[in-house]
């Protein structure tokens, strides 16, 4: 089997790779329907998260069941799925408490750039759709994997509730989604924090009422505009610099709540001004399983269609070419097809 | 009139200082039934906030009304009132969505260890008791203007539920009624910090299940022994310093919350960490004047008895030897009287 596989700064391969196979009785495989690019593979791509050995490359993955260890019981060969970048048991107390990427026994996926992926802890990991897609649906599934479950909750943690003032700041596929999602949610007003038209005009398209072109401290200055010197009530941090953060977090009215879900990389917080603001802050790894029924649910009827944010399709194979579409922000997001 | 100023680290004045009186027509001026040594009065006394010139002390208080200026309306001359470290208009959108201490027009009280004091925005920032109190329950209410509303507010920000595990970090007065508020909130288990006998067994009088006297991440480990490595589901952060922070946060099980009333000085929190702690991080300078109506009640009724918290009473003039006592950990809260 061939898959992707990342050796270095803007070295990516896809070359044959011995081909997964139930390892544990809790084990799924999955033949994959589509797959994706990652903002946060980005990350080691452009070399400023360390990759000290080959990866295996793509944690967001939908299709059919292949396979299924002796001890399977939720899912079975021939159903379509859509899981979770972090495996989990469903049944610790961090997943009943509704933080299933926070498991006590999660497991990172990998390797979902390829036909064939493996999945463990496949019962408290994968949610099987009403019966398989049609082809059209696929690419908004797939979003629910991560991307989109990541958007909404980040909404979530910013406790976006009907007819409230949202600021989404960060405009790759995570924060368009984050626009969706309030909306969904009821937002009464939208900002989107966007220098790209392209992306302005999705973020529209999904429910944006406002664009702030600024960034740092005078996107903040034009929010206070905007909100008659207030501050939002929800603000979703979808970026993970310091600059994102800093902006997400002066954004927010005191009481209100500030959602965080770009990885924070080199992110420093000053205990005596996060204390000022009165900011709510909650963030995290996204627990994507929590949503999972209920987001498959509004793709299934039609409520929303995610898979908008994918403006490149490749196949499987020119998988490199996706990840520098992506680097060089000619493409949102790329899909890829095996 | 006689007043408290701080000078310089350790030097405490009781002098001579000119009487407040009405400035503004919002203004009142309160004869002071009982002031106090706050907690956060020993970061300057110790030098660790820098004084630069001498500053008029106390920001606690409770009394009778003696003068009102022409605007104020709510409270009047011999009415017993209480008010928040903070006055506010109590009209702002802040102060309507409940925090009062962001108010617009917030303005610090200053010089409350004396027997008058000039309150601004006395229509947003007192509350008056249904009359007069009887001299012993003076103490209780004069905890309402701030060390108990935030330690009310530290187990509200930490979401504190019936039936919930709770740790309270710090026990000084704040850290010992966030243990109060908590028993109060319905909390099934309260696990309180404390390595000082006195402080521990006003702990467990005011509801503390367990006593812990590990810090840091000595603590945490405790912590999580004593909560079947799950972690706590609502943690209070009553100190300030980076280890007490950091033992709230590393002590909060995912999803769960930590709630910050600890004054911080020199804290630093890592983005990345906190992110993949999943807590739920709220706090600030506690918005007082909106738990002052209930909270006044409880101590009317009896329910509550937050004075306890004083262990020493002195007549107003030896101030500084409150202060003393405090700084060398002899007394948890000097009351003073005039």
């Amino acid at each position: 089997m061939k898959g992707t596989v990342l050796y270095g700064p803007r070295d990516v391969r896809f070359e044959e790779r011995e081909a997964p196979r139930i390892i544990k009785p809790t084990d799924a495989t999955i033949k994959i329907a589509a797959a994706c690019v990652c903002g946060s593979d980005l990350w080691p791509y452009r070399g400023i998260s360390p990759v000290t050995q080959p990866v295996p490359m793509g944690h967001e993955y939908c299709g059919i069941v292949e396979e299924v260890g002796s001890a399977v019981k939720s899912v079975k060969p021939g159903q379509f799925v859509i899981g979770s970048f972090f495996a989990s048991d469903n049944t610790c107390p961090h997943c009943q408490a509704g933080y299933q990427s926070s498991c006590q026994h999660r497991e990172l996926v990998a390797g979902a750039q390829a036909p064939l992926l493996r999945v463990p802890l496949a019962d408290g990991t994968l949610v099987s759709t009403p019966e398989v897609p049609p082809d059209g649906m696929v690419p908004s599934l797939l979003t629910l994997s991560d991307v989109m479950g990541t958007g909404w909750f980040a909404a979530d943690a910013a406790s976006v509730k009907p007819g409230k003032a949202v600021v989404v700041v960060g405009d790759g596929a995570v924060g368009l989604l984050g626009v969706l999602s309030a909306r969904q949610m009821g937002a009464g007003r939208i900002i989107a924090i966007s220098r790209h038209e392209t992306r302005q005009k999705l973020a529209r398209e999904f429910g944006a009422t406002d664009i702030v072109t600024e960034r740092g401290d005078e996107g903040v200055a034009r929010i206070m505009e905007l909100t008659g010197g207030i501050g939002a009530d929800s603000v979703l941090e979808c970026v993970g610099t310091q600059e994102a953060m800093m902006q997400a977090i002066r954004s927010t009215r005191p009481g209100g709540y500030a959602g965080y879900v770009g990885v924070p990389h080199g992110v420093q917080l000053k205990g005596e001004e996060l204390f000022f603001t009165h900011a709510h802050l909650h963030g995290g790894p996204a627990p994507v399983r929590r949503y999972l029924p209920d987001l498959i649910k509004l793709v299934w009827n039609g409520k929303i269609n995610p898979g908008k944010v994918f403006d490149l399709t490749l196949p499987l194979d020119k998988v490199a070419e996706g990840y520098r579409a992506m680097d060089e922000r000619r493409a949102i997001k790329a899909l890829l097809r095996p």
